[in-house]
């Protein structure tokens, strides 16, 4: 049932009126350097500020095992945060609406080199429109607005009418095991909203990630000798051209996908980091490349996975030195599958009208090429899984900024989609 | 003049009868882990064993400007070494033969993966002919054998007839630094001698090397973005494929060159290390490769260093990506000048009767892609500057070991050299 013209433009006015507060809660996330494995205070300030505003509390940590048994969780390494999920919870004093999950993720992805950034990465600093800081669009802007939505409703004396599960996850970059453990600890509900910085737009469908390491070893001589060892930083370059040919494949592959036969370059691989050889004059024994590439929805992290294993193992059976010193495929990372949101749905009806109420134009959808947590709920809560955030500049690059009143418009498209979604209750009985 | 045939016996007997003193002396060696920054406590060890014998000690540091003014200078960066360099001195009562530099480093190269090693690399451990560690060839066996070979002298009531000096260098694998300091601090002598592994044979000609650093920056953005970002590590790798350009055609600059033209690859690049981006799903915004190439006798390290750098800008220039972000060529340790060593020379024909004497078949002399320090002595000092020394296996390897037998035979030339080269006196007069 749509919004009356009345309380939509209360809640459009609510928004605008607690819009300070909410930037100075968005300010106060991005200062939070919340780096992989660092989100512990982060997680504690969303926990006391959901807790301050009265929903009931859970917190609790990452079950590996479980994760590990499940077809979609992605696998461990050193480096995994150990780090609590957060849930508020809202129920209303009577059920009528449709229930929701408003998630947000606190990890933010490395800085970079801090000489490369106008402004140190965690200032959160304001010029005009934009507030910059690593972070600021992915996504501590959707994190602080998943609040600020229900409290401009609250500050006009309403509530949501169905149960509400604002989950604060950590592992979104490198992982999605945040967003796994909500579901395995048994939060669902009829539909997922998930804030990330998409331009505002609707994701409509997501590739999958997977994560791995390849690891060459050889053996090292002095370089006088160079023609007896084996350069495992040579080795690994060659490994890196072979893994080339599949990402141009998989690329091809495209034909008859919908939401990707258009793109020029859907599958992209990334190689993210290397690490070889101790100095300059000795031939390096080791060398360690960590690479990214996605997959289509539909296709199995495992299958694809089997695919890069067996590639560089073809390819090393085909090389003289490294059919001599077998490399090594580690996962250590996403594995996750992509997903589509079917159109026609309800939900996206709904955030289609508040958007347009909001904004003033047609809600557009989009395909992105980066891992969301929406997978989890789509895949398996099977509930549509709505992606849909403010523009930002550079996530995950030098000098991320996310625009001020485009987060102003989508906390509004927010509070419009949950009062319409879910119906609203005077908060007093 | 020749040795007679008794005191050429007697000396042989006196270098077998030390040998287990010399062994374990050896053994202690090499079991300091002397990586490079790391030689404070074997440069006092040595200090002490020279003082011990009665040696006068000079004990001095580098001299940074004054390298740096030096054209036969290394570059200096925050690896090198602040060990002081060590000279034990032996003055004759009167000064009748021809002086000498008995000269070893005490650095070692970095040990590679440990558990790649058979046993821990500074075990020390002897088995069979074989004592392994890091440094057992390159070069602490060198090192305790200049001690030895005058001891064994000694042990004989005899020292040489002329004034040595024992130099105990560090920064040997990494920039010739230490050698260039005692050319700068005065030392001189009519011959240089420095045991290295050579395979029982003399260096007739040895390389210079150069180190260099390939710093590439660009602009990180999130993987979804990959064609407008750029990838550093890729950039990198597009770079070392210019490198490898210049390095076929030094290669087939060795025409007419005496000592390099039979060589199937005198010139050799080696990709010694490289580190770059942050983690797999950001493109990566900054890439460093350390680069060690040899350049032939007589081309300055200069004019290397600018074929290199000046290669690197113009494929710069014509890559799309680099063009923008201009990559760095810093030159950060090795920038030296190879050798010959002329044919004809006094010293070389007492090593060649030493050897015979000591091995039984005539000396043979070959050449070496890797840095000596004995260009210092040939170079600067101008001085016949001989390196000869012991059979190793994997010097700067994996499970890098000494032959014994090989130490105490060429300990014995070295002992047989020293009495004729400098002559002998009574210890006692």
């Amino acid at each position: 049932m749509t919004l009356d013209a009345d309380l939509r433009n209360r809640i459009i006015k609510a928004v605008e009126d607690g819009f300070d507060a909410q930037t100075a809660f968005t300010q106060k996330l991005v200062q939070n350097p919340s780096l992989r494995g660092h989100e512990q205070s982060i997680q504690d300030l969303l926990f006391r500020e959901l807790q301050g505003r009265g929903y009931k509390m859970d917190r609790f940590e990452m079950d590996r095992a479980a994760i590990e048994a499940h077809p979609g969780g992605s696998k461990f390494s050193d480096e995994h945060s150990d780090a609590p999920i957060v849930v508020g919870i809202h129920r209303p004093r009577e059920e009528k609406g449709r229930s929701l999950i408003l998630q947000s993720h606190l990890d933010v992805v490395p800085e970079g080199l801090h000489d490369m950034w106008s402004d140190p990465p965690f200032s959160g600093k304001i010029e005009g429109d934009w507030m910059y800081g690593r972070g600021s669009g992915d996504m501590k802007a959707g994190a602080a607005a998943n609040l600020f939505a229900l409290d401009a409703l609250r500050s006009i004396g309403l509530q949501p009418a169905a149960t509400v599960y604002v989950q604060s996850v950590v592992e979104e970059e490198s992982t999605g095991n945040g967003a796994l453990q909500t579901f395995l600890q048994g939060y669902t509900a009829d539909a997922a909203f998930i804030p990330e910085p998409e331009e505002e737009m609707l994701v409509r469908a997501n590739l999958g990630v997977l994560w791995f390491q390849v690891q060459v070893r050889g053996v090292p001589v002095h370089v006088r000798e160079m023609g007896e060892g084996a350069n495992a930083i040579d080795a690994a370059y060659r490994i890196v051209a072979a893994l080339r040919e599949i990402e141009e494949e998989w690329n091809e592959d495209k034909t008859g996908r919908p939401h990707f036969e258009e793109e020029a370059h859907p599958i992209n691989l990334n190689i993210g980091k290397i690490e070889g050889g101790d100095w300059a004059s000795s031939v390096p024994s080791w060398c360690n490349v960590d690479c990214r590439i996605g997959i289509y929805p539909g296709v199995s992290a495992e299958e694809a996975a089997k695919q890069i294993t067996d590639r560089v193992k073809s390819f090393a059976d085909s090389d003289p030195f490294l059919a001599n010193n077998p490399p090594e495929v580690v996962f250590n990372g996403f594995y996750a599958e992509g997903y589509v949101l079917e159109e026609g749905s309800e939900a996206e009806t709904v955030l289609g009208r508040a958007h347009e109420a909001a904004i003033g134009a047609p809600l557009e959808s989009f395909m992105t090429a980066g891992y969301l947590d929406n997978r989890v709920y789509a895949l398996y809560n099977q509930i549509p899984s709505l992606c849909y955030g403010p523009k930002s500049r550079n996530i995950h690059g030098i000098d991320e900024c996310v625009s001020l009143s485009s987060v102003k418009k989508i906390t509004t498209t927010m509070a419009l989609f949950i009062a319409e979604w879910c119906g609203t209750e005077a908060v007093e009985g």
